[in-house]
């Protein structure tokens, strides 16, 4: 088994177009012999974003600190806070956007791990 | 998408040999459209533990509350809390104990859907 605190996980600047104040770790991959999934955290920013984009493969979100909102296809926002789960299915538009003025909003985001 | 709080999904307690004080939620599964992968709540009263056992899929853990153990297929325990991610692999025997005298221990437990 694999065991790792999220604090001693490196984090790095996501640089994509569209993203803005977005930090991504990876505590459990493919790398760590995972055989199907893989989870990722994203730091957002206070008034950060990530992409309003979609990609073939879903998003299995829990929201571990903060709030913010889920932009949906249609341009909707879905408020979510600590302790929220989120499922982005496959081919679905979707945006993370941190609300707070002051605070990170830190999620979990499992893919398929082709994807992570 | 599905947005769902922890706190609306049902909680049942784990009937099976080996448990003490567990119970389990499925706020993203396959009723939902889960493509891949279900994500299961597990919490654990103090003093309580899941059962010492494996099976021939993976768990992806993520503690969101408590402090407790991984027992692992030695025999040997280790430490987790809040923030902690743990990858259980297939066929690997584990254990969760909850070493609190008076909180709750839980987790995100992540299998293939198959298994939810």
């Amino acid at each position: 088994m694999k065991v790792v605190s999220i604090d001693q996980v490196e984090k790095k600047k996501v640089e994509m177009e569209g993203v803005k104040g977005a930090w991504k770790q990876l505590p459990l991959g493919s790398s760590d012999g995972a055989p199907v999934y893989s989870l990722r955290v994203f730091t957002v920013e206070a008034g950060g974003n990530t992409p309003f984009h979609s990609h073939p493969y879903e998003h299995m979100n829990y929201v571990i600190e903060g709030e913010g909102v889920i932009v949906d296809e249609y341009g909707n926002e879905r408020p979510v806070k600590a302790g929220d789960f989120a499922l982005v299915y496959p081919d679905e538009k979707h945006q993370y956007r941190n609300t707070s003025a002051d605070r990170v909003f830190r999620m979990i985001c499992g893919v398929p791990k082709e994807f992570e």
